[in-house]
Formats: C-alpha cells, structure tokens, sequence
C-alpha cells in the first residue's frame, strides 16, 4: 500500500516539495495530494507587481505549472480546498472544498506545512474603504491591474518595503501620479541601512514618485464608501495626501494560525519552528517556505524571511527528505535584489544597524564607484556598503545601490560571506574586469579593501 | 639616506607597485624611479579597442595618472627610457634615453621588474605589409584609430582570442566589413572550450561578423607594398580573404628578454619565476604583471596569464613588500570577461580540455537559460558550463555566453572556486532573485546542481 503525503499550500514551498518528492519515489509508492484555497498554484509572486505595471502583459506568464501539469506528474493539486484543521494524532486533515462548501477529511503519512505568509493588516481606519488595495496573491494583481487601467489619478502606498516600492515604480510607470509614505526614515527598512535607503529615495524623488518619510499613518479618508486620500502625523504635524487608489504595503506574516491551532511548535520569529531537514517538532509534519524559520548563518539565529529563493531551496528540501533523501538545508543570508525605475537595490547578510544590534564590533564602509570603468560610455555610479567584524575581519554583510550592472554583484559577495571570508581575504580574489563590465578592481574588492583598511587603522 | 627603488615597466604593475610602496614609506625614506620606453604610463590597455572603435572618444579616457601626477605623488617617471641591462650583482640599470639618444646607469636598492608582455610575431610573410597592424600598445590604439577614420574597405582580423574579437566588434561598429580568421575550431581558445566558443561564432556571424575558423595563414597578399589580403589554407584548399586592413592578434608573450640576459631565472610557463611575495630568484629583484608566473589555484601550477586584473594585484603586492609590508598574493584563478556588441563572455578556472589534460576526472555540465526570469520583457539566453571534478565535486571551472547581466554571474563562481566549494554546497547557497535579475534559482545555482546530479548518476 502506498504511503500518502499532504501538501497545504500550493505555491513555491509546497511544490518545490511536492516535485521533488515525487522526482524520488514513484506513483505506485507515494500519493500526493496539494491542497490550495485559493484558484492559482506555483505562480511568481516576486513578479506580481510587475504584471500591475504592465511589464508582463499576461497574469499566465507568471504561472509556472498548472494542476493539470502536475496532474500528468500524478501531483493532485485541489484548487479552492482549504485545508482547516490538522489532527496531527490521526495525522488527518479537515479540508473545506470552497467551490462545494462541504468539508472532507483525508489521512495523510507525512504532512508539509507550507501556507507562506498573508500580509500585515494593522487595524487602520478606513481601511475596508473601496479604492484600497494590497498586493499579496495573483488576485490581488488582477484586482490592481484593473484599477490601473481604468487610469486612477493619484495613488498613495503606505509602506516603503519591496512592494511598496515595486507597486510605486508599476503605478509610475503607467503614469499615475504617485506618493510613497512610510514611518522609518527611508525606504526598505531594515533591510537597507538608512544611508543606503535614503539614496534610494532620492532617486525615486528625481523620478517623479513623492516619497515621504518619518510618518505615522493616522487613517485613511474616504466618502460616499471609497477612499479620498491619507492621513499621516509626523511631530505633531498632520497632512493629508490625496489619493483615489490607496495600495497597503505593510510587509507579511507568517500564515502559521493552523499550525498553532494544531499544536506544531513555532519559533522565536514567529514562524514554524523545524529543523534542518525541514522537519517540524511534530511527527510526521514538515514545513518550508515563508510560514518556516531559517537559521540565519551570520546572526546564528532563527530568521522568517519571505523569499522566494528561499521557499523554493526549502521546499525542494522538504521534498527531497520526504522521498527519502537525507539533505540538509544550510541556512540563508537574507540576500535580496529588487529595482526601482532603473535603480538596482541588493543586500546580503547583516545590515550595519542589525550588525551592531546583534553586538558585533562593527566596521562599515561605503564606496562610491561606477558599474563599468569610469570612461566608458555607459558608466553609471553605484555605491557600495560593507559590514565587517572589527573582531576579526569576517565579512558580516553587503549593499549595493546603483544603476545597470550594480546590483548582481551581492551575489559574489554572498558567496564570500556563505564561505565566511574575511574582508582581508576577499581583497585579492581574482573577479573578472573589462570595461564595460568594471573597473580593474571590481568594486567588490575595492569595498573589501576599505573595510580591510579601516581595520588596521583601528 | 634614503633607499631607491627602480621599477622597469611604467603600466599596470609597475605603477601599481610603485604607488603601492610610496604608501607605506615617504619620499624621505625611499626614492622611486620608474623608467617607460613608450610615451605612455598608467593607461587601461583593455580600453584600446573601445577608443579603436570610437566608444571611447579621448585618448586621455584611457590614461589613469600621467608622470606629471606621479611625480606629483614624488613618483619619478621617466618616460622614453628603455632599460637596456640590468647589472644585479652591481644593483644597477643601464638606460637608453631615447629622446636624446644616450644612455646612464642608476644603482638600485631594489628593483621591480614590470616589463609586461609583447605582441606574439610569428614570422608570416607580408606582415610588413602597409595596412598591416597589431594593437598592443596605446601607439597601436592611434595608428588604428587613425586607419578606421580613412574608412577601408574590408578588414581581416588574423586570431580569434579577446583583442582579435574585440578588434572585430570594433570595426564593425564604425561600418567596415570585418573577418575573423583563425585557426582553432572556434574563437576564443583556449579561454572556453570549443562547445562555447562555438556559441560566440554562430552570434558573431549573425551580427554580420564573417568568421573562419580552422584555417592556417600561409601569408599576407600585397602590391605595391600595401597588403591586399590574407592567405589562409585549410585540408590542402586555399582561400584568399581581401583586405586593405589586417590586424594581427596572435596572442603575447611575456616580456623577459632583458631578465633573461641578467640571469633572472624563469619558470615553466616561460615567465619570470616569482614567490607569493613577487621575489624573483635574485636577491634585490622583484616581478609582477604580464612577465611574471602567477600560481594558479586549480592546476596547482605556475602560469602566465595577461589580464590586468591580476598585474594591478600583483604589482600592488610587491609594492607592500617593497615598502616593508607582508603580503602573499594567493594565485589566480584566470577570470576573464569581455563582450561582442550585446553578448557577453566570461570564464573562470580550467576549460573541460584543460581539466581533461590535467588528469581530472571531468564532470561537464551546460544549461541553457535566461538573464532574467523568462517571462521578463528584456530576457535574453545565456549558456552556463560547469566543470567539476567527478572524483569529489570540487568545482574546477566555469564558461558563461549570454545576453546583458549574463556575464558578471562569473564572480560568484569565482568566489566559489576561490574556496574551494564542491558542486554540492553550491546548490542551496543564498544568492539574489528578483524576475528582473534572474530566475529563482539563479542559472549559477541551476548549473551546479546538474553538475552534482550527474556526479549522483555516474
């Protein structure tokens, strides 16, 4: 008799899993079933505010396999089944078929967890107002687009995150006027120290798109049912923005509310806790994805980022150890990359500020450089921030802000701090260079360099 | 009194190791004297093609420091002076000056022999032909430049290697018909395997660059002294490719004629033999740059590459070591990058045929993908090979074609070649994705994980 695997979440994590639990074991020996609320599985959610943006022309450009693709891989993904209880005794779940509102059960032999994330949904006035939007799922984009096309003339995105930024610059770009507010003192905070954010909002200032930091939101305005505009505070001060389209981008949390109902431990991040197998703390339940923690190697702390990078490295895991592999999952460094207009943004590791937090004796240094030599006709500056350990040297984490070319760099700075490099030892790596591509010394180097230089003046 | 240091080679390592060593000890403490045979110092000879072919409009462009500027920093630059004999029992230079045509003799306490590399000049008949050219040298970089503003008819560009291509891209890009003649099956051999190089040729030709490959050159063609075209045999046939410019890229070969006659010794590759600190085998001598061995970290073997990346590194290593610092240069792992018009090329580490001939036994993987997520409007194809070890999964090398973004993913697989990591660990490292910059699994990680499930399969 075969065994049977339960997926809930059809996305990154679970069919990353689901795939690769089946590549290991065959039909015969091992069922799988995905269980997904919503009516779209294993989409790129990374690429949704792209598709708002009309970047992507088609909402099925963003859709890697469909149920029926999995099915022809004997996957059986149930769209708009949601899954509402977990009997982690009877390894059984409760499953409610939204399409038929009836429940069903089915019994499983190993469950993955992997429900991802929902957004954060503060409780702020107004906010059930029409015209307010979020950009969490494909439905949110089809709902978005929409909005877009029918030519809004003001919007408004509460909140200065990747997709705040990215809904701003798909909203820009369709030629709606549009303002960025948010609380922190730049954008993309924390994930970029507040040196490197604020040259990122004086870029997307000369843009065009407003970008007002340091408020709180008071609420949102609205008459006759739909929304008007923002209300914001900063220092006793109030003002208003006006906006017929309002977008909600206060980051996401980790959708664990059945796990915790269901008994399966969660971590100091508030997300699954598990192992690095991707086993959770109970028997027979796995979890992967944004709804999971990671082990941060640089902080060595449990960490909830919700990447897809992530999702899929730790579904394919969770798949691999389910269709009996024996793979572990090596942590992450939270490197990301995004773009803003023609501004790439990236980081990897720890942020000076998250550095200093964790109590490291923190050398930082910035560079100011161009993506290619400095006298070839494309050259475009790009400014880059190295975290290093006065202590020892060791590489703790990287920015990157800059035009074409700047920001794929982390990723060779990621492999440095993956490999836990001293910024001395970095300075000497033998990267490529030619002018279109670099100076001589990549600033990669040069960065490394000044961190090593700042250490011995120390 | 003060110490003197007497550099040979006014370019990428001399001066660097000149610049380097007057960091670390004042002008009261040690004179340097650099002497350059050319009119030209400190210039980016990896730009000569792009003023060749009008991207970079000023010559100037490509000039890093000019004497004036070292001497500014109490650097004593002389330039139109060749070291004719080096005396390294007596510690003294013979010097042609050859604007007044006389020579001096100036003692040194150390000297750093920088002396880079020269045109490889087979002996071929006709190659002193008018219209016939080579482009190693900024005076080089001039006289074609001047050649391209008379608007010729058709060039042939004899050798396939980076200046051949980037010779050929930028003769092109002024409108001159252009053909690469070479005698490997593809272009840029030995720096990619012929799988690869192959890629280049099939973009080349579509770009209206006439490529031939697998020919001989038998001789250049003339009348009335000018060169009229080459000659070139293949499988007992004969083919004549007309030309009223040819430019000759037949690679270089380290600059050791004058070491050689002081008794410096040199190694197996044919350059001057140095230890990690740029000693030379005698006392007081000192090499880096394009005439000198650098240790290549995945051969284990002395080589001789000429890329200023490694020249810049090397000549700054000897410069701290010269002014009493302690630096070993860790070796090379040969990083290389260039472009023809939109495609780009990098490689790192040993080629399949160089692992092959090493002994290796070879895993060789190749994955066709895209520079960004394939749904993104500018995606373009980019071919990634991965070579590994099949014994333990060390990564051995990698080759990398493609469209804008494709090439610079090189620095991340230098980083892991650098260290050393397996196939394996590469697959699960964080590195960035967003769909303008990638797929979720960036095509490094994609191609190490074929790479490790064909070392899984054998």
């Amino acid at each position: 008799m075969s065994e049977r695997l339960v997926v809930i979440g059809a996305d990154a994590a679970g069919m990353s899993g689901a795939s690769q639990a089946r590549r290991m074991r065959g039909a015969h020996d091992l069922e799988i079933v995905a269980f997904e609320r919503s009516t779209w599985v294993s989409y790129s959610a990374c690429g949704t505010p792209y598709f708002v943006g009309g970047y992507v022309p088609r909402v099925e450009d963003l859709i890697a396999r469909t149920p029926a693709e999995f099915a022809a891989r004997d996957i059986d993904v149930r769209i708009r089944h949601e899954v509402t209880a977990i009997d982690a005794a009877a390894r059984r779940v409760t499953v409610r078929d939204l399409e038929h509102a009836r429940d069903l059960t089915l019994d499983y032999d190993a469950l993955l967890y992997a429900t991802g994330a929902r957004p954060r949904r503060p409780a702020i006035e107004g906010a059930e107002l029409a015209g307010v939007h979020e950009l969490h799922t494909l439905d949110h984009a089809l709902a978005l687009r929409r909005v877009v096309e029918a030519r809004p003339r003001a919007a408004v995105i509460v909140g200065g995150g990747y997709i705040g930024l990215e809904v701003a610059e798909a909203l820009m770009h369709e030629g709606i006027a549009t303002t960025v507010v948010t609380s922190p003192a730049a954008v993309l905070d924390p994930q970029l120290d507040t040196d490197m954010g604020e040259r990122v909002v004086a870029y997307m200032r000369e843009q065009g798109i407003a970008v007002e930091t340091g408020l709180r939101i008071a609420c949102l305005a609205g008459a006759d049912g739909r929304v008007t505009g923002v209300d914001c505070q900063a220092d006793g001060q109030s003002a208003r923005f006006p906006a017929d389209v309002v977008v909600l981008g206060l980051g996401s949390v980790p959708e664990v509310r059945l796990a915790e109902a269901a008994g399966i431990p969660l971590g100091e991040s508030g997300a699954v806790s598990i192992d690095d197998h991707m086993r959770t703390g109970v028997e027979g339940v796995w979890a992967a994805g944004d709804c999971a923690e990671a082990y941060h190697r640089i902080s060595g702390r449990p960490v909830n980022f919700h990447l897809g990078t992530i999702a899929n490295k730790q579904g394919r895991i969770a798949g691999s150890n389910l269709g009996g592999g024996d793979e572990a999952f090596p942590g992450v460094l939270g490197t990301a990359i995004t773009k803003v207009c023609d501004l790439e943004i990236a980081r990897t590791g720890l942020t000076e500020a998250a550095a200093r937090d964790a109590g490291f004796d923190v050398i930082a240094e910035t560079f100011d450089s161009t993506t290619t030599a400095g006298y070839w006709p494309t050259a475009e500056p790009m400014t880059m921030k190295v975290i290093a350990d006065g202590a020892n040297g060791r590489l703790l984490g990287a920015q990157i802000v800059g035009g074409s070319g700047a920001a794929k760099r982390i990723d060779a700075v990621a492999m440095a701090l993956w490999n836990e490099m001293t910024v001395e030892a970095m300075v000497n790596v033998d990267l490529s260079y030619a002018p279109p591509f670099s100076g001589v010394w990549d600033p990669v180097l040069v960065a490394a360099r000044k961190a090593a230089d700042a250490r011995a003046r120390n």
